[in-house]
């Protein structure tokens, strides 16, 4: 998606052990144009893969998930960070985050993912898979199908989209990063 | 607003301790297209206002925030209640939950709160208006101004809309639940 590598070229800020700081128009300052512009490109790709529902997770993956589910007509469905003490019927799983180096324990209401769904996940982006191979998890717990996964930008050298594909789950990320060596973007639109 | 109110009766659900659970369409699954409704309504409310940003807080709140920033061509920025690791020049304050009985930090970037904003505030929920009093905090610390503050859903008897009337704060809520005794809903779209 040319329009999003040009502004990760010109806004993106690359720190040293691979992160790549996007926070003035993806993750803490969204640009709401060019969201919907993302969420558009989503629900192009994804019009065939038959998904009833899209599933993300909080917090960065709400936004262009809303906007994919207005445009393709579905429910959208976040998976909860905390549980909140309300929740009923709750399945959970453990996602690692690498950028934190910390394990926690993610959920959503059996009610909102079941047997009848079949799941469209959005998140801001791929690096090692953790958060998607939670939501394949729930997933599983759930009998649900996944349609495909959707990532804004995939950090294609911390190899997330080898475990997906390998689970045979169809990937499809907008903006794929090779390399952030020497602190440079060095970017690419096929996997 | 007549869809809001008429979902609320029919889909929200009531608990002890005057909770309102609307997490089939709102706050776990969300309907996306009365997400957008929601987000037309607050565009027209707030049209005149002078606001340059929406500001929102995770994780409820960033759903109806992008859509109103999309429809009114604002950009928009999340609070986030962890620190992340790369935030530099960083603007912190306290949040008190009464529903999880504690305090927790808040945080938002400088870069994108700052004395040349106008900000227009969005949230899911107006209870104690605890965290619209720490959105109101960093405003200060940052030398922002308010333009106002919209709600999706106002819970009248927990009173948060007098604290922020008396610092003159423009306040919209597009439900207003006067009432969950006897966990009946009674409901209004008046304040």
């Amino acid at each position: 998606m040319e329009l999003l590598k040009r502004r990760i070229l010109q806004d993106g800020k690359c720190y040293p052990g691979g992160i790549l700081k996007v926070d003035s128009f993806i993750n803490h300052q969204m640009d709401s144009k060019l969201m919907y512009h993302v969420a558009e490109e989503f629900a192009r790709l994804f019009a065939d893969s038959g998904a009833n529902k899209i599933v993300t997770i909080e917090a960065s993956g709400i936004a262009p998930a809303i906007m994919v589910g207005y445009i393709m007509n579905l429910p959208v469905v976040f998976v909860k960070k905390k549980q909140p003490k309300t929740m009923e019927n709750m399945l959970t799983t453990t996602v690692h985050s690498f950028t934190k180096n910390r394990d926690y324990t993610v959920c959503i209401s059996h009610d909102f993912l079941t047997a009848d769904d079949r799941i469209l996940f959005i998140d801001d982006f791929l690096a090692y898979g953790n958060a998607a191979q939670g939501i394949i998890d729930l997933a599983d717990q759930a009998g649900a199908q996944i349609a495909g996964m959707g990532f804004i930008i995939e950090k294609a050298f911390q190899h997330g989209r080898d475990i997906l594909i390998e689970k045979g789950i169809r990937v499809e990320s907008l903006a794929i990063i090779q390399s952030l060596e020497n602190c440079e973007i060095t970017i690419t639109d096929q996997a």
